[in-house]
Order: structure tokens, then C-alpha cells, then sequence
């Protein structure tokens, strides 16, 4: 048997590591046999070396099988699971989630925290007050049954190993590699005892995919690997050149959710739920006009009732969604248009940065968010402005965060004479 | 000031490390504030990414920097040092050391330990009964004055920031970096405080450099960082693609060392010793027939006297030098040629991994060699063999580990019917 050094050097010289090597590696680490050391040494070979696409799927099922996998087949529904690689102000899942299950699909959502500079779904929902993020898989399952829906946060039972690797992988500057990445994401997907995946890959200045071609890259492999494990999954890629909707931050988008469960979405948003969500149902074998089933949900409430017995069965207040005193910002400040012209562009990596500045998201990884902090894009890209005509407003529970904020922000936006270039929503979809 | 992190995403982006980062990074870890995983990682990048001119040089000083740095400029002689970047069989310092301060140097000479397949200086005197090659830095200078040459292992006062970040390399698979190397060789070295030193770049199948090219890049490499630092620096390019003279192992290669300090040298180590001997009295600005001096030092026993006066020096019992008992092997076995033939080749990686299984080196950090632990090669490449004859003795004191050396030993060889091409011995010289 080699040791860890070897299947370091291994990976270093572009020799593949065997699926057993792989689980001896992993596993190894994750029971503290192997060294931290020689785990991000490793990691970051595999950053420079890539891994083939069967390393890929081994690397995914030691992930997968290092904890329980749970199993929905047994529904008279079918299961599905929307993903995302992460934005800012990308609060789709919050929406989709109780939506689909307004559908007759049952959604099993596993999320986690804000990674990098993009928003976290687990971050929002835990700023819901008596919301237990936390519960166990059995309750959990539970609330799937009989509600449709339950959205928790990764549990110490769900790839146990993703955890104890992905923890190393945010200190030593390997999140960035596709087959880890891949690893990560499908081994969770997979033990959700899902049927069926939508894949929304984000690409743009606030993405962690900056061009379309990587961001395919990206979805064809999780593609690969979710089809090899027999789940249907489709893909969009998405835009990700500006914030998604208008509010980004914590609180903020839980309310910007309610707005659009209530059938006030803006135009960006609701084109990405309702092509995810037409998708899905695609997925889930539905047939007929899906696109105005979805509008018709949101229109009638159902989607939003969904939500509000999710929230109920997990222990939050339904009725702290609507009261205005909920998460309130104890300040708030407002970006104004220095010059007349156009909103040109917007470097949405330090838009997320400037909500972590705020307070509303982690610098360390022991740092606990402020729910109130974010901000209101009060101008989409392409709007006309006048000279000192407010842009963005932005608020957080602590005045020198809000100035840390606002400078990051208002330096993140560009106004110019000339308008924007055409842009596109969405690049494309899979199938 | 950027963190850690930040330092592993731009080297691993292709982005240069500053001085001052360096710094930091090095220290840092040194000290315990940065932890093992992400120097690990950070190191990793620089195999990938390697260094600018500007970093090594900068790398350099920060190791040298962390420690005492010696001024050998006040003696009446030139200071100069020889350094090896390592092979099986290559004793070349044991003679080489002795043989320049027979000739009018002053040698302060700081080993290492055998690394990976190759045999360590350092290990080699440890053998010598009495021999302390753990003195501290003031004992080392006053033997250097009135012997000419002392020879000792790295202490705590040299580059100790080398010796942490040395001992993660070793176990992350980050050695085989020209930046990395050129940064722990040449602060040791400049830390000596020499004015000169000659450099033996090995190449071939049992070094750490596999062709020429390499070989001279790094040769280039540490010319370069040396003559910054005000050094004069000469380099030879020599063959190993097999052992060194006939010996490899502990004690048998100081027998071998002896034979040659008494002028019984083989062919092949004694043409790399006249090499290196003749750079090193041309850095010290030595005139005439250099390469007559030093035969003369071999033959009329002033090299022998000055190895002696210093194994005295360090409390080694000069008597147990020509003591037949003394390391006398328990077991020893002989590898014949199995077929008649040229001796073919000789996969020199395996010879000097033979070496460690017969228990004359160290698998893991930890172990003691076994001083008595050996092999002779009985033939060199290019003999003509006859079936049955031997080829390969070999000896330790367990005999387990003598089945295991011969093993793997006797796989190493090739023998046959076509002579092997032409090789060279000294591939290149600067100046």
C-alpha cells in the first residue's frame, strides 16, 4: 500500500490516484490519521493537476459514503433538489424550494453558509426567528413527507468527510478546482436521496465560474457524476454580472423572497425561477404548460403557503415573516449617483464584499452574521441616472460596518455616458 | 498586510510574493503562526508555479536571516565549502573536505543527513566511533582554524527557519523544487560564512536532477543567488547513473574514503574529486598545476593526516579508522551475474533504495542506520561479465534486511549482450 507522500507525489506528477487510493486518502484524514499537512498539499496538486473522470466519481462516492444516504423513493412524488454555485443576492432556492413542492414535487434541500463573497441559503433562513436549521435527518424527513418541503443545513451524519476536507480547502485556497468542487457538491446532492437535480451555474464578475466555458465545464462534469449515480439532472447557466433581484444580505432577501412568493418579483429573478423551476417539473416527468403552472402558484399563494408551513414545522414564527420589526437595521445609508448617465456596470465580487463589511456574512469562520445588514440595488444595469439621484441603499446594525460598506460599494459601481452592452440572463440550458 | 491565505492564492495564481511576504510566510510558520497545512500548500504552489530570480533571492535571505550567519574573511586562508546536491556512492566531501585543507583552504563544512534514496554526509561521520558532529558553532570555528577543516551536521543556530520548513518538504513531496532547493542550499551554505564554493550538480538515474538540462538550471540557480551574496561560486555537472566509486552504504564508503585519502582511489570519484579540487584552489586564487597539487596531497599523505587531525579533533578515535572490527557487518550476501555480458546498466534510484532496506538509511525520520549497512559494486558499468560471477556484494546486521537490499538490488542490474553506449563522467564545468 502506498503511503499518503506517494499518492501525493502521484497526484504531483499526473499519475492518477486509484478509487481505493482516494478513500485511503480521505478517509485517513478525516480520522486524523493523515496529516492536515499532507492533505492540502494534496489538494492543491489536485488544483494544479485536475483529475480524470473516473477520479472524479470515486472522489464523490468516498465523499458520499462517508456518512448516511438517505432515500425519497418511496414518495408518491418526485424528489428534487435545486443547486447553485453561488451569487450575490442569489436567494432563488427560497422561492423555488416551496414552489416546486407547491408543484407536487418534494424538495429535501440540504444548504449551506455563505462561502467566499456569495450569500449563504443557510445564513437567511437561520435569520428567521425559531427556525432550527439544525434539526436531525429523521425529523427532517419527516417535514419532506408531510409538508413537501424542509430546507436544513448540512448535518454530521451527510458526507462527513466533504466537511472535514471542505474546512481545509476555504484555509489553503483550493475551493477553486472543478473536480473538488464537483465532489463537494454532487456527494451532498446525492445523499439527499434525491431523484431529480436542477444545476444553476452562475457565471460573471460574482461568480466563482467568471466565463460561460468554465461554468459549462463545471456543469457537465456535476452532469457526469450526478448521471452516473442515476439521478436525472439538468443545468441552466445563469448570469451572475450584477446582483440577482434587488436585495442582497441576510435578512434583507428572506423579505425579498416573501415579496416574490407573493408574486412581486423583479423581471431578473423570476425569469431564473421560472426556468429552473420548468426544468425541474420537466425532470419530475410533468407535462403541459409548466411555466404558467409556476406563475399560477405563485399567484394564488400556494407557493408562499409552503413556505410559511415549512417555516412552521421547523419552529419559526410564521407570523414574524410579515412584521416589519423583524431584523431591523438599527442604521442605513444611501449611494447616490455621483454624475447623470448610465448604470454601466458593477463589480458584484465587491458587492458581496461589501455585505460581508456590513456585517452579513464571515470574514473568519467563527464570525457570526448580522440578519440585518445588506443592501437595495434601487437601479438595475442599463438604468438612465440622474446626478444625485439615490442608487443604493444599504443598512446593517453597526455605523462603522455601514461606512466600511458603503465605501466598498459605492466604488464597486460605474456610471458612464454610454449604455451597457446587450446582456444575457441566461446562456444557456441542459437539457 | 495580506494573510496567509491570500500569499497561497497569489502564488498559486502566478502572482510574485514580495520580500516582506516572504517573510512573513516563513517566519510565520516558523514561529507557529501560520499553521503546517497552509505553508504545505503554499509550498505546492511554488512546484507548480516556481519563483522568480527576485523571490529565490529574496527565499534565501529569509532562511538565512533566521539564523547566525559565520565570518570565516579574518583567517589567513580562503574559506571555501563544496556541496553535492546528492547520489549513491558520493562520498566526495569526506575526501574533498580533507584534501583542500591539505592544499591551503580552510574548509567549515555543514552536512545533511542521506535524503530520499541518497546517502548524507552527516550520517557517514556519525559512523566513526567518538565522532561529534553535534558541536556547537564555536568548537566548529576553532577546529576550522587550527586543523583547517571541520565537519559537522546543521545546528540550531543555522537557517532554523530551513530546518521547520525542510522537514514539512520532506513529508509533502515539496523537495523537488530548483527555487525551494536553491533557497535551503545556498542560506546554509552563505551562513558558513565562506568566500567560495563548488558546486557538484549531479545528473542521471540516481539524482535528484534526471538530465543535463535540469542539472544546469539549477546549477545556473545557485550561481546566481551565491554570487549575490558575494560568493565566488564554481560548478561541475557530474554522472550518476551509477554509484560512485565501488562503494555505497555507511562505513564501507569512509573505508573507501580512506583508500582514496591514501591514494587508492577508483577512476571514476577520483577524476570528480580532481574536478571539483582544482575549481575550488582556482576560486582561491591558488596558480600553477593545481591538478598535480592535489595528487600530490593524495599521495604523500598530507589529505589523510588532515582527515585524521580533524576526526581527532571532534573526539572521533582516529585509530578505529584502520580497525578491521570496527562496524564490522554481522551478515553479508553476494549478487552474481546471472548471465555472460556486459554490465548494461544500473537503475541507480533502486541501488540507493537497496541501501536504505539493508538498514543504511531511514524510511521514516526517525530511524538509525545501520552503520555497518553497505553494498560494493565488484564491477562498473561496461565490464564484461561471465555467467556465475559476482557482481554486487552486500552486508548489514539483521539478515531480513539483507534479503530485502539484495532484492531489490538484483533488480536494479542489467546485464547484457551489447555493450552500453559511450558515457560521460563530467558533463559541463563553470567557469
Amino acid at each position: 500500500m502506498k503511503s499518503a507522500y506517494e499518492l501525493i507525489q502521484d497526484k504531483q506528477t499526473g499519475k492518477e490516484n486509484t478509487p481505493e487510493e482516494l478513500k485511503i486518502l480521505v478517509n485517513g484524514f478525516t480520522a486524523g490519521d493523515i496529516p492536515a499537512y499532507q492533505m492540502s498539499a494534496w489538494l492543491m496538486a489536485v488544483y494544479f493537476q485536475g483529475m480524470t473522470p473516473g477520479e472524479t466519481l470515486a472522489y464523490t462516492r468516498v465523499m458520499l459514503e462517508s456518512g448516511r444516504r438517505m432515500d425519497f423513493s418511496y414518495l408518491d412524488g418526485f424528489a428534487v433538489d435545486k443547486h447553485s454555485t453561488g451569487g450575490v443576492g442569489d436567494k432563488v432556492s427560497l422561492i423555488l424550494g416551496p414552489l416546486l413542492a407547491a408543484c407536487g414535487c418534494y424538495v429535501p434541500m440540504i444548504s449551506g453558509r455563505g462561502l467566499g463573497h456569495t450569500g449563504g441559503t443557510l445564513d437567511k433562513l437561520d435569520s428567521i426567528p425559531g427556525y432550527r436549521t439544525g434539526i436531525e435527518l429523521d425529523e427532517f424527513k419527516k417535514i419532506v413527507e408531510t409538508v413537501g418541503i424542509s430546507m436544513i443545513g448540512q448535518t454530521d451524519d451527510i458526507c462527513p468527510a466533504d466537511r472535514a476536507v471542505y474546512a481545509l480547502r476555504d484555509v489553503t485556497s483550493t475551493v477553486a478546482s472543478l473536480p473538488l468542487i464537483s465532489g463537494s457538491i454532487m456527494s451532498k446532492k446525492i445523499a439527499e436521496g434525491i431523484s431529480g437535480l436542477v444545476l444553476d451555474i452562475k457565471c460573471g464578475n460574482g461568480a466563482f465560474m467568471r466565463t460561460e466555458e468554465e461554468a459549462e465545464l463545471l456543469a457537465r462534469l456535476l452532469l457526469k457524476v450526478g448521471q452516473d449515480y442515476g439521478l436525472k439532472v439538468s443545468f441552466s447557466v445563469t448570469d451572475m454580472n450584477q446582483p440577482l433581484g434587488n436585495a442582497a444580505g441576510i435578512w434583507c432577501e428572506v423579505r425579498e423572497s416573501i415579496d416574490i412568493l407573493k408574486n412581486q418579483a423583479p423581471a431578473d429573478i423570476l425569469e431564473v425561477i421560472l426556468t429552473l423551476g420548468e426544468q425541474a417539473l420537466v425532470l419530475a416527468g410533468q407535462e403541459g404548460n409548466l411555466r404558467k403552472k409556476l406563475s399560477r402558484a405563485l399567484q394564488d399563494g400556494s407557493a408562499y403557503e409552503k413556505f410559511q408551513q415549512m417555516v412552521s414545522a421547523q419552529g419559526g414564527a410564521a407570523a414574524s415573516l410579515e412584521n416589519p420589526a423583524t431584523n431591523t437595521p438599527q442604521y442605513e445609508t444611501v449611494i447616490t449617483a455621483p454624475v447623470e448617465g448610465y448604470f454601466y456596470q458593477i463589480d458584484t465580487l465587491q458587492a458581496g464584499l461589501a455585505v460581508i463589511a456590513l456585517g452579513g456574512g464571515r470574514k473568519i469562520q467563527s464570525d457570526t452574521p448580522d440578519p440585518t445588514a445588506g443592501f437595495i440595488l434601487l437601479h438595475k444595469i442599463g438604468d438612465t441616472l440622474k446626478a444625485g439621484e439615490p442608487l443604493v441603499k444599504l443598512f446593517c446594525s453597526n455605523s462603522r460596518k455601514l461606512e466600511e460598506g458603503k465605501l466598498i460599494l459605492s466604488r464597486a459601481v460605474t456610471i458612464d455616458t454610454k449604455p451597457p452592452d446587450a446582456r444575457k440572463l441566461i446562456y444557456g440550458t441542459y437539457p
